[in-house]
């Protein structure tokens, strides 16, 4: 393809040689002569002047640099959305090896699975289940009886998707299984990772909303539900019948506890664990989960406590020698 | 049902109209006028006054709300549990699409499975694994060779039972595998979450005691032992040779030590990490785990660092302002 | 089998009966008189003189105890090892149950896999994908398209190789998906643990080097790589286009961030937080991690937080009584 098609099939302007061929891409260090490469982080300007790809996706205004004349540039105001679209212009994406249910997956006859859905050996969908259009079940992806999963969704390989919730009621030492009677949604557009384990809601659904990604071994409790366009990396654990907003994004590992409200807009740092309300646009950090301004504070401050000891100790006996320089009190006298 | 009928099958007393008919069950916010609720926390009793509930399960001596005259109430030591019976009554456990093994599952010629058990699709029991009566192994649970589960144990998809423990020999560089001999041994009624990963033992047995709840993507370390009644919430982690007393409740993302000795009726608090023997009936909490009182004073100490350098540099020019209005001491003059 | 048998076929000396029978193997406490036991630790060599094991792998030099005369050793420079080789002998590894491709399992007609390879039912091997010889792939092993697998490894059941890096394009508030056209390479010896998941590199591969062993449920972000001879313990999680070298040991749910650079024959504590990159023949620990030393210190002076306030309160008062017995200062007597 050449680089003048290239910028009309993914909306940017090019500044170079628009007959340059491109069919691949890399990293700018690993990038060749027909490669599609991108910068999106300042911090790497300068490796534009020795990558030997073809074309680098830059942010608008952009210069070629003078040590490398001949590289092409594709410019916008988003470089890493243009390389994404360049991406999937010249390589694509996954091309599935069948089309439809494979004689290997298991769909329950109840359950119900839409237009243009691929479904691997291994996979399995449940009583009443419904599978929306454009989907991927990978293999060994399961989805229980009667969740509702919505169109163009991922789940990939051993992620389980309506389980029982952890629910029993505890009486005279034993743990008395409650019945999971609801079911999880899951909307449109979608990405659920592999090994990932959401529970069913006791009562009504546990809800993952519009275009959330989860990367892999997430799990969430019963009944939680999650807004539209959030993020979760891998290993993160969400407590059950938790709120969560919109454009939340969840670090690796991040443990939060049941019952909370996470507002939208909020980000939370690796490692953290969250044991209260998160209000709107607030980043927190650590463990418990504070501002991330003060979480800075108190590890500053940890790090600084060898330190402090020793600040402490010398205070403590340069008290003391001062004291001993002063005369006797009156209280001190009486003793 | 008649609430009437009901309270007699769940064995708890009712106030009010023992002719009104209950067909759900709800939360009391959710609730409708033909669905029975629950009251366990006294926090919530505010919400008895707005409920649209026909019933709610209360504790025995609790009074119709003035507001909300018409409000039946079942009423009994352990409300949290007569609603769990209630549920059972009303809505009752998953109804499985089939019985026994399907056809879709492997079970190894040698393994046996007892009378009443669903083994679903992909589900897996290998060589001379035994599995009991009443179980239920949801699409993908896997039970490695020669490992025994109990009666009325529930194993949700994709959990793994009895893969090989962690044990290599290192030698000049390489870790030289040591043969997994052992096995895991599950006792009856326990539950297993999904994507839930219990090794078998080097020797002997990795050991669930009877009525253990597992939530999802716990991992067990081969030759732990875990005894009766106990609950972890999903994303616990337990390394080997650790012995678990009865009774013991971890939290969310708990991390455990190999070689410990856990008491009894101890209560890890979530995302805890446990280096030391815990004895009987303690709470414990933080990474590195202690007493919750102690943990508790560290994290309010954490959160004070900022405040206590600020004080400190304080009392240090503070010091030093003192120490210049005193005269000259002996040594002082000397130097 | 006889001892002196034995001890040729492990390689090392015996001191005792070299006629007695040996069949199993067992720990100290629970050795019969048919076993073979070891003795790695010197702190329990005081079971040596109670245990009833037929044999006992010790160190070269270590005597038979007193009060266990007919107690017979098998010595070695590295008795743990020769106790390994022994349990091989003895015990052997897992004989499995069919050679080959299971017919329940599905390997893709574009794959390739070696010889004496064992695959479960319910592993997948996608297209393209490439299986060395002398591996296994247990239940639920997931092997997705284009990934290259080497010999002699061995997956354990539900683990994922090669699902979707986790990366896209967030563009208006909407995330979109990056193709991940790259692959996992894994080398020759690797053993990876129940439900893994390992993404695969947007653009080239994802790592695993010669001889690395994987517990369970861990998880690989996309182009991480990984050196030979690696120990990762259970729910590590490692975020993606990380470069770790060789001999680095990982302890339980660890979690480090990406575009790290952790060095050769590094040991990162159990439930510690990795930020930055770490140099060759470092242990660190701690959350974020520091040199063990350093966060040693800091531990310490956590759990002194309480006594530094308790002290600090103390100074501060002392300074208001010992500045009262003072004389007014120029400065003070000008307000």
């Amino acid at each position: 393809m050449k680089l003048s098609d290239l910028a009309s099939k993914v909306g940017a302007k090019f500044v170079g040689d628009g007959e340059v061929e491109v069919r691949g891409v890399a990293t700018l260090d690993e990038a060749g002569p027909t490669d599609v490469s991108f910068l999106a982080n300042p911090k790497y300007a300068d490796r534009l002047g020795r990558t030997k790809a073809a074309v680098v996706c830059v942010a608008e205004g952009a210069q070629t640099p003078p040590e490398n004349p001949k590289l092409n540039l594709l410019t916008s105001n988003d470089p890493y959305y243009t390389f994404c679209k360049a991406v999937v212009v010249l390589v694509g994406h996954r091309k599935h090896p069948f089309v439809g249910v494979h004689p290997m997956a298991y769909v329950d006859p109840s359950a119900s699975v839409g237009a243009n859905t691929t479904i691997y050996p291994f996979a399995f969908v449940g009583p009443r289940a419904r599978i929306g259009s454009g989907c991927v079940l990978y293999p060994g992806a399961c989805v229980y009886d009667d969740c509702v999963v919505g169109d163009r969704v991922t789940i990939h390989a051993n992620a389980v998707i309506g389980q029982d919730g952890f629910g029993y009621a505890t009486h005279n030492g034993e743990h008395h299984k409650i019945p999971q009677a609801g079911n999880v949604v899951i909307e449109d557009d979608v990405e659920i990772g592999s090994c990932c384990a959401i529970e069913r809601a006791t009562l009504g659904s546990t809800f993952i909303g519009r275009g959330t990604k989860f990367a892999d071994l997430i799990g969430i409790g019963h009944g939680t539900k999650i807004g539209h366009h959030g993020l979760l990396v891998s290993q993160v654990g969400i407590a059950g019948s938790t709120i969560v907003g919109d454009w939340v994004t969840f670090g690796g590992q991040v443990g939060v506890a049941g019952h909370l409200k996470i507002g939208s807009k909020v980000k939370i740092g690796a490692q953290s664990g969250v044991m209260d309300d998160v209000p709107d646009g607030t980043d927190v950090l650590g463990s418990p989960a504070v501002p991330i301004r003060d979480a800075r504070r108190v590890y500053a401050g940890m790090f600084q406590l060898p330190e402090l000891m020793k600040r402490m100790r010398d205070l403590e006996s340069q008290l003391d020698e001062l004291r001993s320089r002063l005369p006797a009190s009156a209280s001190e006298g009486e003793v």
